[in-house]
């Protein structure tokens, strides 16, 4: 009935957008190791694993940390269909489309959403917090650590007082952020947060690590409704991960071994050593940047270490140079999403892909693109910046 | 902080339960094939091939055929959130767990759900949904096409013909089924479907097929209400794999490259022959079960061919010897579920498991484990009639 289908032949890709990132080599071997069932004793041992590793990379003790089976957008739904239920109060900041996607989710769920709005590329201030949980008392407050259709950094704690002080949960997406820049649940006193696999972590999407202190868990479990979602409702998953190990649903295991493997790479590299890695070649990469003319988009001092936003300069054309970088150096950068669509690109370096290498690679492969593009560039002054940046690491 | 992790090497289980079953080699390998990017074109060919090669073992023309990102579950949870809106009138059937999982993902969805029970190990009979569906008028008829929690395999033309006559959607779950017996979605006149990919597509769990006719469509996109769950709204999703390539969220790509190849290789086998397979080596199977003395589960004539359900013999306990066939010969068969816990296993032959060797080392085993038992065993009885049933083929 159909045409033939081919052998399955990839590209080998540079990932050097928002996301996914390449997966660690590793990680992929691991994906190719036979199946056993989700009741196993040795998928228990792997859950297990996972849990005790996702506590590490989150920097928690919560007891509640695990994978849900979905992307790390089902991380966010997560997060919403359990700790809200209908009229529930909610505050949510914006600055972005995944604190817009938030918004969303959280009113589906049933939220009265009131939104604490920043521009663009700028982080939420806290005063803007405190101003919204004084007048509404929200149930929550949810706050988006990495926005990456931005490439903000936000601060966490003078927020996460303020939510104390209120006595009202505080929410955070950390998909951009977990394992590639400090993410402190515990100390910064976050309530909930969720993240996806296929950033910082160096995994395939398809998983969402979530995490819940005891606070917010016994607000899920005094629910008074059943939470709307069969498939992430944790009154039951809980008892699938935990020592009573009730059947819920088949997990996804071969990606529970990606997640296993991606996340012993972490632990075997160390969390502060992968910080340091991400910010110095976040630092490289910014200089050959603006050594290559680029004015960065993300607010100074604000900049994510995983994902570097910069304005497409004038003279050059968005979807033709990413054609050009994707077709002849087989490397994938981000185009601009909601404002900054056509405007903006997004240059992500991620987990595994955090080199020293693939920062060299993309400023030569940006220079050869503006070339392509017949703007006028200064030869190799982008490398040289950057290289000036290792040279005084 | 933590143990360390070692190296993950799980062992190579015979996964002859209730799913997952394993997965074709060929799939595994194709996991480990480099990622690229979710909107990369390169991508949007794969999705275009597997919703083409979907089409193929649904039996479909359906344009909205797809993979969800989620487990057989999310395809369940997809199909209720989508299609019904508070209110709504729905007629489940249920004659097993999936049957009661239906019933309260629903519910949740805001159905008025009306149930049309049978015994467990039974089919629903046509009448009693004709009694439901006249007396209700719902807007919908849930039915699970095969039962994993039964064995059961449910004859729907008729139950079709009612629906049609009451100008109510059909909504099958077919998890066990899909790839492993007939599943004539266009010619059944079925409105909506979902799917597991860790059952006789032999893929590893995590990805949900689903497919929609043009009636059920216009339903969606007539909805009066947002869909409640952001990840699961097809109102968006369908724009996603449709040729407008709105993002949505990011796939996961290796479970998709895994979805393309386990659906290659049901292609390259033709699906006639696959259904020969499974019945053949189902036939060989309950031949020696029931030269060994079991009796089976599931009514007489609607037995699934991808799954085989019997009552555990006398003087053979469940746990023990389901472990000793764990941790001796390295095989998984399932435990019951629901009322047939503890006395009901359930074996499963499904996609590239349904095999004469395992139908073979599976009957071979069980003797053992009988023998270990102190169960007196007639030696070599059920394979002599599971020989006998190829022999005579």
């Amino acid at each position: 009935m159909c045409n033939d289908y081919a052998e399955l032949k990839p590209s080998e890709r540079l990932l050097l957008g928002p996301g996914p990132s390449n997966a660690d080599p590793r990680v992929l071997r691991a994906m190719a190791a036979p199946l056993v069932g989700h009741l196993d004793p040795e998928f228990l041992q792997i859950m297990n694993d996972n849990m005790s590793l996702l506590r590490y990379v989150f920097q928690t003790k919560n007891e509640l940390t695990m994978a849900m089976s979905g992307t790390g957008s089902a991380g966010m739904e997560t997060v919403f269909v359990n700790l809200v239920e209908p009229g529930d109060k909610v505050v949510v900041c914006v600055n972005g489309v995944f604190g817009q996607r938030m918004v969303d989710v959280a009113q589906r769920a049933g939220a009265e959403v009131t939104v604490v709005n920043a521009p663009w590329g700028q982080i939420i201030e806290a005063a803007e917090v405190k101003k919204a949980v004084e007048s509404v008392k929200p149930k929550l407050v949810a706050i988006v650590h990495a926005e990456t259709s931005t490439g903000i950094l936000q601060p966490l704690e003078e927020i996460s007082a303020i939510c104390k002080e209120a006595d009202c949960l505080l929410v955070v997406d950390c998909v951009t952020s977990l394992g590639g820049v400090e993410v402190k649940i515990d100390e910064w006193g976050i309530d909930a947060a969720y993240s996806g696999t296929q950033k910082c972590l160096s995994c395939p999407p398809g998983l969402a690590p979530v995490t819940f202190n005891e606070k917010a868990r016994a607000v899920i479990n005094k629910r008074k409704n059943k939470v709307q979602s069969w498939y992430l409702d944790l009154t039951m998953i809980q008892n699938y991960w935990g020592q009573e190990r009730f059947y819920h649903h088949t997990a996804p295991i071969s990606m529970g071994y990606a997640l296993r493997e991606c996340l012993r790479v972490i632990y075997e590299e160390g969390l502060e050593a992968r910080f340091a890695r991400h910010k110095l070649n976040a630092e490289a990469l910014k200089a050959g940047l603006k050594a290559m003319g680029f004015k960065l988009y993300a607010q100074e001092g604000r900049q994510l270490p995983s994902l570097t936003t910069a304005w497409i300069p004038e003279g050059v054309e968005d979807a033709s140079t990413r054609k050009f970088l994707l077709n002849k150096y087989n490397i994938e950068i981000g185009g601009g999403l909601g404002e900054g669509k056509g405007k903006v690109w997004r240059f992500g370096l991620m987990g595994h892909n955090s080199t020293e290498k693939n920062v060299l690679t993309l400023l030569t492969a940006l220079e050869a693109a503006f070339v392509y593009q017949g703007k006028t560039v200064e030869p190799g002054a982008g490398i040289a910046a950057a290289l000036e940046v290792y040279k005084n690491k």
